[in-house]
This record gives C-alpha cells, structure tokens and sequence, in this order.
C-alpha cells in the first residue's frame, strides 16, 4: 500500500527536496534520497559540466533515487538535458517554461518527468504535454514564482479537481502538520525547498543559512513582478527594488540594478547586503539548521502526531 | 466534548460567516447562524440607524448567537459599537484598527470580541488587548487585506505557536477539505467570507453572486497598497487601477480614481464594470449560488469525508 509519489519515484516518504540554485547540489539532493525523500539537484546555477560533477558524486553518495531541476528558460538547458540523459539520471523536474520544450525527449529515454507550476492552467498545459505529475507551486514559496499569486491553499485543490496525473504540493511547507493540509487540499506529495535550504548538507553560505533562520513573518516579499516575479528577504539590495518599483521604474532599469550574479552573491557567497536572497514566507517556521535526515525525523514525527489529533475533540463536529 | 471556538461562541460547527461588506446584512448572518454557525452583519456598509435594523430583524429571525463585525476606521464605528451595546448583541468580531480601541468597553458589557489580523505582530496585540479570540487571515483573503501578504498556510501555524487565545482561521477556505487543512495547520475553527458571499441569503447583487460563480484561479489580486490593500476581481474598474498603479501613481490620483460608493456600486447595485468588487481567491473554487443551510449540509459532509481519508494508504507513511 502506497501512495502515488511513492509508487511513481519507488521512495519510501512522498517528499521532494525542491531544487534551488546555489543551495541543493549533490551533497544535499542526496542526503535526502538517503533519508527516504526525493532529492533534486538543482541545475540553475550550474554550468552543465558542473552538472554531471554533481550528478556522478550523487550516484557514489546514494543508490536510491534522486534528480535534477533544470529552469527551462536558462541558456543551458539543452546542454544540462543532454547531461541529465546521457548520465542516466532517471528523474527530472523541470520549471519556467514550457513543458512541452523537453518532455517528450526525456521519456523517450525511460526519464520520469515532473513539471512545476503556478496556475490551474499551466497545470492543464503540463498534463497535457505528458508528465508525469504536476508541482502546484503557490504564491508563498521562495524564488522564482508565478504571476497569478495564487496561494498554496488556494492552488492545490483547483488543480487537484483538474488533473488526473499526481500532485505535488509546494509553497508554504516546513513541518509535518503542512505535509498533512497540503494532502488534505488534494496534493498526493509535497515538495519543502526553504527547510531544506536550512541544513547542514545544503550548499548555501552559513551567513545565508542562519538568516533563513532568523527570518520572521513579514520578511520576505514577491518583487520584481515586471521581470520575473521573485520572493527575497527584504535585506538592503531588496530595498533598493522596492524603491525603484514604487517609483514606477522601467525593466531596463530594473535590470541594471539586478545585474549579474546578485544570487550567488547573496546565497552561495553569503553576502547579505547585496545579495539576492531568495526564500519562503515558512522561513517564519524554521528556526534550526539541522542535518537533513534529523530534519525527516522530525517531519514524520510532526506528521504523525497530526494524524492522530483527528481522534481529540478539537476536530469532533 | 468541545472545541474552543464551539465552546466560546455556544455553538453546533466552528464555522463563522465574515462580515462583509454590501454582502453580510440580518438575512444571510441569521441563516448561518440558524445552521449551527456563528453569522456576522457586517457594519462596514450600514449606518448605525441602518446596523440597529439590521440587529433587530437578526434577533426576530434567530434564537441562536449571532455578532457584528466593525472596521475600526470607520467614521461610524463608535456610534456602532454604541448600537451594539444598546441592542444587547453578544458577538463583535473588529478589524481595520487597533484592539485597543474598543475591546475594554465591549468586555465590560459582557461582549464576547474577536480581532482580525493579518500577522503574528498584531495578533499578539490583540491577545494583549484582552480579545477572546483572534482571526488571522490570510493574503488570499477578499477584500482589504494586510501589508505583509502572509498567506494562510504560513500565518496559521505562525500565530497557533504564539497565542494562547483560541485561534479562527480566515483566507482561502471554502470547503470541508478547506477548513480541515486550516485546522491542522494550528486553527481551532475557522472564517469563511467568498463561499457566503455566493448564498441566497447575501444581501449582494445577483450579478455579482454570478460573477464569484464565474470567477477562475487567477481572477483576482490584490491592488491599491498604498492605500488599503484590497483583493478585487478583474474588471474595468481593476485595470485602470491596474494602470495607474503601474505607472507609479501617486496616493492622490488613486483615491481621486477610486473615489466614494466603488463597492455598493459594484457589489451591492450590480455594477460589474465601473464597481470595486471584493472577493477571496478561493472563489476559484466556488460553482453554484446555494441557500445557507445546503452550504453548511456540504461544508460538514465533505469534512467528514476529508477525516475518514486519512485511514486510507494515501496518507498512510
């Protein structure tokens, strides 16, 4: 007896690490794997012969199942599927573009593929183009994130009345009691990036890490509608994008300011000042840096208990 | 055996009708009420002679508790809360303002008070103002809505942790599966405003009812932060405030654009193109205009049915 994300990836918990750029290499997509989860590597900040540098060290570091996130929209993400195929990678999440762009060569090569959205009709789109199960991504999550600004709570059960391939939940979720609502709005699976952003394994800078942390409610916020919609803690170079934003700016000026680099800076180089940082509003709910597998314990511990409160008054009416 | 906020309010379901402007008169708050819930007349839109009505029809039209919700801000609140006060209602849910406000006077009177917030700053705040209880609603929420746009997944378990007062959970929730996610998320009962504003007995425009029938994920968002922010649905109204907003208008030429009566206009007088029509993003989910008491026969039967879910494999890890 399993469920579908079980079934499908052949892991032990249906929980997915989110690929994140410069925060899930190889050291944490397998840690997770190890744990009983599905780990992703997270393709958007490597190169693609720094892609199979990883894909070859999770293989050593794992014999269960991992995979790889590729941003679709980036100008390697040819040469990263190519990576991907001809490593024998067997799972691929892909996200910020079309589903249509590589589906179908990924399954002609036995590939499992999983495509991330953030609306009901992406969602459609997906299905349609022939994943294997859709991500419904919601306004709250970290990173890059979709127009609609529909919420996780909002988002799962729409697209779960919708599509028949599994769901995977994401946005909003660090604890067990979130696994528990996110499959009671209809998700077959979940998948958490921030909490596992918040560990030892993780790839991100210590400075990075303790500020995931830190971070309270209200600390983040979706900027950069006009290019791509992106939620950041609110540090000093987010300030600077708020003001401009408030101002009207164009993109062009929007995109001087972005730059290049402004992610590896704040993420990978721990810079907290000029940096991009990108994290969920649940950063509010993480207050450890833990290994990944004590981080299981306590996401099965949590989910667990949660179950067994149906039996209290609380819930009797 | 009961839960806290059955216990608090006297009543069958910890289910409570928000107080909505243009859409939450006597009828629909006595027929929620009626049904096992706690109903709400919303002050917002009612002068206080228009409010004491309303309480009036309320009392001849049910035995059982119902209370009023007052914005705050108001110019009307005090007379309000005088009204309240004089008529011997048992219930007031306030918002749009401080806690401190009103909540001493409304306990001396035996008043039982709730207060709506949109983060876990100011539900600390109103737990130190003496409420009995605390509505933390979510960015996903209709109509106005905080500054910090924490959605409901992320907010709940936020205040669950930080409050000892019962906790009602608001944003998003429409269904059975809708309020049994948000009570696993650390909410003791919960706040439904769209699902209610699409029953016979709201006091809205039949035209508008269609349009929250109507209305896809996507449909929504939230505008006018810079002055109050406010979910909207999409129409000509929406674009031009859409419009000046993306030209970085100032705080006088958008009042000037919204200008006095937008939201009877629209909600209440039907007017779907020049109105300010308020509504949840969770009206994505909603598909038939039912009366009160089929809304609460749903609500209870898919809850219960979202319960029994969990004895089965997909849950079960």
């Amino acid at each position: 007896m399993k469920n579908k994300i079980q079934q499908l990836f052949t892991i032990a918990y249906p929980i997915i690490q989110g690929g994140m750029v410069w925060n899930s290499g190889w050291r944490l997509a397998s840690a997770v794997s190890n744990s009983g989860g599905l780990g992703l590597i997270g393709a958007g900040s490597l190169k693609p012969e720094v892609l199979k540098e990883h894909i070859v060290k999770a293989k050593r570091a794992t014999s269960q199942p991992f995979g790889v996130n590729v941003p679709i929209f980036s100008p390697y993400a040819e040469e990263q599927i190519n990576v991907i195929i001809s490593s024998g990678v067997k799972v691929v999440f892909t996200s910020a573009g079309s589903p249509n762009t590589y589906t179908s060569l990924l399954k002609s090569h036995g590939i499992l593929v999983a495509h991330v959205v953030s609306s009901v009709k992406f969602a459609l789109k997906a299905e349609l183009a022939g994943v294997d199960a859709v991500v419904a991504e919601g306004f709250e999550a970290g990173g890059h994130n979709g127009r609609e600004e529909t919420t996780t709570f909002c988002l799962i059960p729409d697209v779960a009345s919708r599509v028949n391939i599994p769901l995977i939940a994401a946005g909003g979720i660090a604890t067990g009691e979130g696994i528990l609502a996110a499959m009671t709005l209809g998700a077959d699976g979940v998948q958490l990036g921030s909490r596992f952003a918040a560990t030892e394994e993780a790839s991100s800078h210590p400075n990075f890490k303790q500020l995931i942390v830190d971070a309270k409610e209200g600390d983040t916020e979706l900027r950069l509608k006009q290019l791509a919609p992106v939620r950041l803690l609110k540090n000093s170079f987010y300030k600077q994008i708020a003001a401009l934003e408030a101002q009207g700016a164009s993109v062009e000026k929007l995109k001087d300011a972005l730059g290049k680099g402004r992610a590896m800076k704040g993420m990978f180089e721990g810079d907290l000042i000029e940096g991009e940082l990108e994290i969920g509003q649940i950063s509010s709910l993480i207050s450890s840096i833990l290994p990944v597998k004590v981080v299981f314990e306590q996401l099965l511990e949590e989910y667990r208990l949660a179950v067994q409160l149906y039996e209290t008054e609380k819930y009797r009416f």
